[in-house]
Parts: structure tokens; C-alpha cells; sequence
């Protein structure tokens, strides 16, 4: 985009609010709903995983995935190691935690697949899931030819900024949505744990606006030159 | 991005989705929900009015000022003045969407400002509109000096799609709460009218996206060349 803006501070904003945002999200789950549990006779216990799993699974380590090349002082093969490694973990905690929230609802007689927030998250984790394979195929193992990575890498990046914030808004629906259900069974909408929903979403939200920002910045010279080289 | 791929297709494909989520929105709110009315005994009516004047209003004439210059077979100021007056339009029917949220709320003694939707809406209109000012002033009348314009215009084009891309996650949030409500209230989670408020919000993402690509994909050679003289 020729912003002419280095990388590197804005990747530490990045940083601070992926942090910010995962300690949001486990004061509210544990301090506000009870705290988490794979079985429970809480049923509550059982949603508060997808929150956490989702914010600080798939969005923290898939953002933090996409800034690699940018915020780590590391040769090029190991910041593709990073970038893949990160996007796996991202993918498999994005998976567990989706498949927490249909848990919840399964063992608590709710229905599934029926809100934009529940269609839109399976859409995002079968995109990542594609994405991340054709990134493997292509760019790590067994690799394409060099003019089929040239071709690939702007969509490559383009699709994955897509599916990244794809995901934070479909996190942002999660939080309304939940935070709908609690007000309408008589949680105070002004009060505190309305405010710290919406200040956690909003939070996930500037890491995602960070994130695309240091994507979209510039890497230091030298790092530029060998991703250059290393397409 | 370097995408190597032609605008032209892509603003076609975006015309379309435009004008499908517009007939959508209003076969909810006229065959669905009662119609539209600025006063009326029933309150809903009111309320209709606001996501029919911010799909067509903010989001379809936004979208439609930002691919102005990569959609139509114009000279350059002549563009300038449609994007000029589209994101104009858009804004003003935006304030007043965001209006009519207001005067059905204190109409019907509903709390107004609790809601995540509400906040980032809030967001969205005043960022709208200091980004619209800025424009006119350094790109319109008096105009800053060409080295302003120079260094404006890459920030200008990036911000202006981060509140672009904000208005439809907005309105996805919206879209979501209402139907939550009416869910709340006894709807069916699965029947048409669910279906239809749902894949009205996935056409709305839908003509996010190509508006996007478009504004990112290559603009005709001659018109490239213009805009680079006419910064």
C-alpha cells in the first residue's frame, strides 16, 4: 500500500492487545460465569471454553501467525516454520473450541446452527482449514513451482487477512450474541459485565485492526529482500 | 497487492450484490416485519426504517463511492465529484438510520447505548464523517498542497476501507441482534423469515468483499494514469 510505516511498533501493539484481550476473556469467563470445565454439570462451565478457545486459540495465535515475518528477528525457514506452526495451533484450538460451544448445546438441549454467528464460524474454520493446507502444499511441502508461488503469495496473503478478520467479526457477533441471551434473562445492560463484554470485543477487534496494519507495514530492508528471495 | 486482475468484473459482480441486498432488506421489513413509516402507533415501523437506510443508504452508496473510480467510464473530476457525493449521500442517510434507531427506542421505552452494535455504530458514523471532511477539505475544497494530497492518499483510500469494513461488520451485528430478539420473542430459529434476515447479512459480507477486491484490484491503464496526474 506504500504507507511507508514500519512494522516493528506497530507488531508490539499487536502483542499488548492480543495479551490484553486473552486476560479480558478469562476474567469474564472465570471471575463473571464460574470459571471452565470439559464436564460439568454446569453447562455454563462447558461454553466458557469456546470463548477462550476462540479469542485466544484461533484469533491471538492466527494474528500473531500473520505478523511472524514482521515482528520476528529470525532467518526466513524458521519464521515460515513459525507462521505454519502458529496457523496449526490456531486452526486446532479454533476446531476444540468450536466443537465446545456444540458440546454446550447438545448436553443442554439447545439448538445448533441456526444463528449467523454459529454459520459464519463454520465457514471461517473450513477457510482456515483450506487455507492452511494449500499454504503447506504450496510454500512448505512438497512446494509448488517457482512461478506457482509467485502467482500464489499476494492471494495467499489476501485470503488469509480475509479469513483473519472473517473470524473477528464472527468472534464479535459470538460476544453479542451472548451477552444478548444474558441481558435477556435480566443480566443489568448497563452494568459490569456488559461493560467488560463489549470492551473485550472491542479489544479483539483493535488487535485485528493491528494486525492487519503491521501485515500491511513495512519489514525492515533486509527481511523484505529474503522473503523476496525465498518466494 | 499487485493482484494482476481487472476491477471491472469485480464492480460488476459488487453492482449486483448491492442492489440484491437492498431488494432483501426491504422484502424483510415490507412483507415481513409491516412495512416502513416515520410515525406510526405501531413502533416497529419506525425501527424498519433503520436497516433499510443503513444497507442502501451507509452501505450501498458508500461501497458504490469507493469503487467509483475504478467503475465508471468518466474523467477523473468528474469522478471525484460522485465519489464526493455518494459517500455524502451515504452518510446523511446514515445519521438519519442511526435516528430512527433513536426515535423508535424512546418511542417504545427501550434502553438506547448498551448494545456492542450500538457503540461501534456510533463509531462508524462519526469516523464516516471525519473521514468525509477530511476529504473534501484536502481533496475537494480548498485542497491541501500536492505533497499533502501525496501523503494523504494511500491513508485516505486505507482508513476510509477500515470504516467501510467496520459499517458492514456493524450491520452484521445488527442484523443478528434484531433477529435474536425476535427469536427470544417466539420465532422460528429455522424458518424463512430466520433464513431470509441471515442470508441478507451474508449478501451484505458478500458485497463487502467484492467492493474490496475492487478497490484493491487494477484500475483501467488510462485511468490509473489520470489519477496519478490528478492527486
Amino acid at each position: 500500500m506504500g504507507l511507508g510505516v514500519p512494522a516493528f511498533p506497530l507488531t508490539i501493539v499487536s502483542h499488548v492487545l492480543g495479551v490484553v484481550a486473552t486476560i479480558l476473556v478469562l476474567v469474564w469467563v472465570v471471575n463473571f460465569r464460574g470459571g471452565l470445565a470439559w464436564d460439568a454439570d454446569n453447562k455454563q462451565l462447558i461454553f466458557n471454553i469456546h470463548p477462550f478457545l476462540i479469542v485466544f486459540g484461533l484469533i491471538v495465535h492466527g494474528g500473531e501467525a500473520i505478523i511472524s515475518y514482521k515482528s520476528l528477528p529470525l532467518k526466513k525457514e524458521v519464521k515460515k516454520l513459525v507462521h505454519l506452526g502458529l496457523h496449526g495451533a490456531a486452526l486446532v484450538l479454533g476446531i476444540i473450541g468450536i466443537y465446545t460451544a456444540f458440546k454446550y448445546h447438545n448436553e443442554s438441549g439447545i439448538a445448533n446452527l441456526y444463528s449467523l454467528h454459529s454459520w459464519l464460524g463454520i465457514g471461517v474454520i473450513v477457510l482456515y482449514g483450506i487455507q492452511w493446507i494449500y499454504g503447506f502444499v504450496i510454500f512448505f511441502y512438497p512446494g509448488g513451482t517457482p512461478d506457482v508461488r509467485r502467482f500464489s503469495l499476494p492471494w495467499h496473503a489476501l485470503f488469509g487477512l480475509f479469513v483473519f478478520v472473517l473470524a473477528v467479526g464472527t468472534a464479535t457477533l459470538g460476544f453479542l450474541e451472548k451477552l444478548t441471551f444474558l441481558e435477556s434473562s435480566g443480566l443489568d445492560k448497563y452494568g459490569t459485565e456488559a461493560l467488560l463484554v463489549n470492551f473485550t470485543a472491542i479489544v479483539t477487534i483493535l488487535f485485528g485492526v493491528f494486525i492487519v496494519l503491521s501485515a500491511l507495514a513495512d519489514a525492515p530492508a533486509a527481511a523484505a529482500a529474503d522473503d523476496y528471495e525465498a518466494i
